[in-house]
């Protein structure tokens, strides 16, 4: 760099750091609305979202940004994974998605989804699909007119998806979940047809609350999670955010009689916290300091969820605690639990669907959200369009719309053209998985010794550290010398039926 | 208003507005931080914190107010209680408060305070002044500064102390408060005399905090705070706050083993809680929905505190209560608890501390306070010279500083020149509550019954609903037709030492 592009990089860099400082409030002020906001500060928390939202559009979209970008990226590196390389094409990247989008669209996209998700909440609590569908109907016409600012070839959701999951295609999504759904679906059959059956009602006893929260929050910080600098709370839809680089917060709910949702939701969020608190520090307030993507972020909820949360190994460890924690756990053998937790079976919720079947529910979304930006299903016709594939997929008949399109609050958000990193995020957490056992030698061995320690250091120095110096296709080729392919999952799904069910 | 008038007057509003969010936003920061943060998150906040006061700073000093203003200040008004009018004045006074500090100023001030907070609340817990000394020396160094800026004539503490109560002077509060010291040491002197001893050992029995917590809210919610508009959080030093019209905080903390903390608490804070969910919301964003001042402000919460919260009237109502509550209170007298919460005796902490000798504490960290502005005392010699004034207005021996000067969050916050405005609350609480009841005829017999909706009623009517449009020392007179006096404090205090302690 010569002195002018050091000053120049010095400039952008103070100027985003005020983006950040802006973002990290954005995030706390969701994150109030989510946990703590009482109903009344609904209408003025609006305003002050998309005041927010409105400040970082025009702050992130201001000329002087583009002057900079432009005059930086004559800059000759010798390493295009230089942080400062790095830096420089994130920053364009996120110049050129801003400045396609006017500041009035972005205020007016805010204001909407923030009354929107209030509406939702009712209408779920309601079960009143008729309540939410004008809000729906609003948003999916933002989202539309958003993939047309931002421009498309096949179809518009592709427009969609590339700002979650940047160069994913909806046509080459769909091969793969339909590939995955052609694997999974001969092994669900195979399962249904095994007389091995888990007791999951053991799952379904009682379970105070007080106790789950102590429990989890153990586990949580014994896999790594550091509450020093992070923390746990209640919402009805779970979630981990990043208010700042030592506060990474994330939230579940407790149902007395479900007890999957907080011990699986919290190594979830416990995950994906784990990510954020990783991050290098001292690339604080830059992209080199974020994560590559949400398929990316998901690999790493979905690898503690599951491949160390659900398996024998965990809970050879763990168990003997969670016994002394619960009564209702008192008479159960570690067998019974373990495979009650591995139960797959056919289910509404995606939040509590197994790793098998869990994909299916993802499918049936992206099928929905695409034809709906498409213009080819109506908003009011949703309901009825996701029960039929629900009937479909899964053999099952949705009792009412909180059990069904009601239950996921993505869509208020205007987050259409996300699940699909759902499953991205599955993938990716198999293969980096597979290949850390490959690396560390027998991780289930460490885990029965309640050691986390050795598979967090591996996930720190091969993803985390890296921030965003490598996109998510490339990360997982350096990291495991393969592109991405579905087999690790397969593979996994399929050890395990054998293991429980026999088959 | 000529056409011209109208849309300066609009376009000020606008940007008037904007300010009012970004404060809005401020808040939410700061109860995040007081109720919720975790410890990493410090450094961060500090960032956030200075990022956003140096935005309202820079907003709230714009040229373009001030061209505004001189402009809307030609506008002849028929009624100088014109809301406009009334506005128009009050954004010149914060305009010129505003615009006699230098933004790098008001950074490092925000910078300061964010971090001496944090400071103070470990210099607290470990009973460790010389941890918090530099920060009381760096913000007294800043608040003399910050004086300077303001301008002075007599002494530099009077600069100060406009900011949050305009018009007053040290010399006058020191007047009032020495001459209520002379009417109250002998009426203690008597109190002490007395043969009658209330057992204040009752509130310190084993009161378990979750009963506590149902207990408050349900008093809280009986005397008309808004649950649905506001909220209760645990804290270190119990506060109220607006995030939003509609939703105004507040915090306590809850004493095992001394009841008083949070039932007193409540009240107080709910009581600042009312006079800000009853602001008129027609004047959304603008400084006549904002409270008079701090002092009026603090008789609102002093009058539900004391004058409601602490009569044998609301007892009858709220004691069988309490002893369903509470197996501590289960063979208490209503006349002995009633004598305990009015017990009067000499203590080492301001919160804690009873009506009688409330303003004693009052004087002495004024008195400290001013000295230090002055320059007649160093913040190294605080800890000794507050001991003294402990040993000389109460008799007491101060065992720690944490029971003596580092009791309070209020100078770590950079709020010098705010504790008088307590005293000033008292008084006039009083002095309301007696008008109240010279109108409404007998309030206590309303209490027994529960029935607190026309004491509200009467202060929406007359305080509330008035925002700023009356100056604290204007609403005094134009509410009970008197200038601030003393009496109605003194005579209430010495009914209630008759009453209970017969002198």
């Amino acid at each position: 760099m010569t002195e002018k592009q050091e000053q120049n990089y010095l400039e952008l860099s103070g100027l985003q750091r005020e983006i950040s400082l802006l973002v990290s409030i954005s995030a706390l002020v969701e994150w109030d609305q989510r946990c703590y906001m009482p109903p009344g500060g609904s209408e003025h928390r609006a305003a002050q979202t998309e005041y927010l939202a409105g400040r970082i559009h025009a702050k992130a979209t201001s000329p002087r940004i583009g002057d900079l970008l432009n005059e930086l990226e004559a800059t000759r590196f010798d390493d295009k994974r230089d942080p400062r390389a790095v830096n420089i094409r994130e920053w364009r990247r996120e110049y050129d998605l801003r400045t396609k989008l006017p500041q009035e669209f972005v205020e007016e996209l805010s204001r909407t989804t923030s009354l929107a998700q209030d509406a939702w909440v009712a209408a779920r609590r309601n079960k009143d699909f008729p309540a939410f569908k004008p809000w729906l109907e609003k948003i999916t016409e933002l989202k539309k007119q958003e993939a047309d600012y931002y421009g498309w070839t096949v179809e518009p959701y592709d427009a969609l998806l590339d700002s979650y999951e940047p160069g994913a295609k909806a046509s080459e999504i769909a091969v793969v979940l339909e590939g995955l759904r052609d694997q999974l679906v001969p092994l669900l059959q195979a399962i249904q047809g095994s007389p091995r059956k888990p007791q999951v009602s053991i799952l379904h006893r009682d379970f105070p609350e007080e106790a789950q929260e102590a429990f989890v929050k153990r586990v949580a910080a014994a896999i790594g999670y550091n509450f020093d600098r992070g923390r746990l709370d209640q919402t009805t839809h779970p979630f981990c955010t990043s208010i700042g680089p030592n506060d990474v917060r994330i939230t579940t709910r407790f149902i007395r009689n479900h007890v999957n949702a907080a011990f699986f939701g919290v190594l979830h969020e416990a995950g994906h916290g784990l990510y954020q608190q990783n991050l290098p520090p001292q690339h604080a307030y830059t992209p080199m300091a974020e994560a590559v993507s949400l398929g990316i972020h998901e690999s790493q909820s979905r690898m503690w969820e599951n491949a160390v949360g659900r398996s024998l190994a965990f809970w050879k460890f763990w168990f003997p605690e969670a016994q002394k924690a619960f009564t209702a756990l008192k008479n159960v053998k570690l067998d019974e639990f373990v495979f009650a937790i591995n139960a797959v079976e056919p289910s509404f919720i995606r939040v509590e669907a197994d790793e098998t079947t869990y994909n299916l529910h993802i499918l049936l979304r992206f099928e929905l959200e695409r034809a709906m930006v498409k213009g080819d299903l109506k908003p009011s016709d949703v309901p009825g369009a996701w029960n039929e594939k629900v009937k479909a997929y899964f053999g099952l008949t949705v009792p009412d719309d909180a059990q069904g399109c009601l239950q996921d609050i993505h869509w208020s958000s205007g987050y259409i053209g996300y699940f699909p990193t759902y499953s991205l995020g599955n993938l990716n957490a198999a293969q980096f998985f597979a290949k850390a056992q490959e690396d560390l030698g027998d991780l289930e061995a460490m885990f029965e010794k309640g050691e986390f320690s050795p598979l967090l250091e591996w996930l720190k120095k091969n993803i985390h550290q890296h921030g965003k110096r490598y996109l998510s296709a490339e990360l997982t080729k350096v990291v495991t010398g393969k592109p991405l392919e579905s087999k690790p999952l397969i593979d996994c799904l399929k050890r395990k039926a054998s293991l429980w069910y026999g088959v």
